[in-house]
């Protein structure tokens, strides 16, 4: 296992944990000035600066991704919508491509409507199938440009509104099923927030290995937790068990970056580059 | 499956729902009066009230139990408290079998002194070991008394501090390893707010057989559902498929009530006659 104590070279920054402090272009470079070698941007934070601009700071700070922001939210209450979703999703491809992302994270979506808090059905299974569909039709056209696209399972407290997939096992189903190869064109992102309370973790982590093991996030959870969206905690205020997690994803051979994902309307009140320096300390000594 | 639309014969309240309105004394004559023929009651509303007068009341009415709440929190932070938590455990069993429950329902715990926000360790796996263990112990009380124990599995993002054990899959685990030859003296509690998001629900449902399915729960999921732990739904009001799951544990066996048992701020600030008579109307509509 890696030793994170004495540097920071395998942290990344999801951009969404100081959305709320700056602007993409200025996190750029508040992690380039910390020698932060990583980070995960958002497609609307992409888009508020520009695609190409952000491409050019990239380059110029030698920051690379760990992931692109997101792509999925496949079901919808009719044909026109489902396909709608397709296309935004190729769209996403090409913004993951452009800027040089690992994979394109997919949040899968779940009942069409639930997230403006007006689900037009209850059929979860329904959603289930329409995700199943939706990631094959993306996925033949990542296949052709070359963007594996990683499917994030999602804590089961947001599996009516954000995600129909909730265990890192249902992912690797639906890895199995589309990419039965396993040729890395299809993998997982573990975020420990979602996926730390499940029993079949180890196991399913060791099932996923090197080729599906795509995106590894850290952060903690609470206690009390206070929100179901924006309360996750900082690494080491929690309970999650982050080091013993990834010995495991580095047992199954996962070498790259622990991404920082945080929504929380305590960090995201404070300095962003308080947040930032926290997060360097906090990734030597708990992750 | 059953009909329920014309009669709620096979309703039961279990008594948290009315907890803030009534003592339990005035919540069964409210059940009698409208014709609710089973409750499952709490530990402190019993204690509230007095054990041998509410065994009383329950067979002046002739209102039965659907499960007693609730045994379980067994992990501890030394051997004391384990040992406590055992002995606590048979006396529930006891005053289970003086009300005649068809059940005790485990609540297992977790991180031990996470409920009152102090975690003292964070190892979940420790946490598991422990729960095993302490079920082991009370099923061999509960097994000379002919008490049945029901494990049930609690929502993932109650993982921390009240249960450890989150899946059906898991508590079925776990009875399979305790009670291999399915005596009926282990089993679980499948309440719908906890398990509705899993995949694996169905498939678990009919694994868990006649034998090991002791009580089905209803309540619903809001969305946005705003607290972690008082913000469940009455039925009809989210997003839960509870006419299709009960026709699953229906097919499985199970022909016993449904018990609806709601937690929440909203439903304890109105009149108690009004929860009752919309979990009737409910029952009847959408379970």
């Amino acid at each position: 296992m890696r030793d994170f104590s004495r540097s920071h070279e395998w942290l990344s920054i999801n951009t969404a944990t100081v959305r709320k402090q700056w602007p993409l272009d200025r996190i750029i470079d508040e992690c380039a000035k910390r020698g932060i070698r990583a980070i995960s941007p958002w497609r609307d934070q992409v888009a508020e600066v520009g695609l190409d601009k952000i491409a050019a700071l990239l380059r110029a700070t030698s920051i690379t991704l760990s992931g692109y922001c997101r792509g999925g939210f496949f079901p919808a209450s009719d044909a026109a919508g489902l396909k709608a979703a397709i296309n935004d999703n190729i769209k996403a491809i090409d913004e993951a491509k452009t800027l040089d992302a690992p994979c394109l994270v997919l949040v899968v979506g779940s009942l069409p409507g639930a997230l403006s808090g007006k689900p037009v059905h209850h059929d979860i299974t329904r959603a289930r199938n329409e995700v199943r569909d939706g990631i094959a039709a993306s996925l033949e056209y990542a296949r052709k440009v070359g963007m594996p696209l990683a499917i994030e399972p999602l804590h089961p407290m947001q599996a009516a509104e954000r995600a129909c997939v909730n265990t890192l096992e249902h992912a690797l189903d639906l890895c199995d099923e589309l990419d039965p190869d396993e040729t890395g064109a299809l993998g997982v992102a573990v975020d420990m927030y979602h996926v730390w309370w499940d029993p079949k973790l180890q196991q399913q982590i060791t099932r996923a290995g090197k080729m599906r093991l795509l995106a590894f996030h850290v952060c903690d959870w609470l206690i009390p937790t206070r929100d179901l969206l924006n309360d996750r905690g900082m690494m080491g205020d929690g309970v999650i068990e982050l080091q013993k997690a990834r010995g495991w994803v580095e047992d199954a051979g996962f070498a790259g970056f622990a991404e920082v994902e945080i929504f929380s309307g305590h960090w995201w009140a404070q300095p962003g580059g308080d947040v930032l320096d926290t997060c360097i300390a906090r990734h030597r000594a708990t992750v």
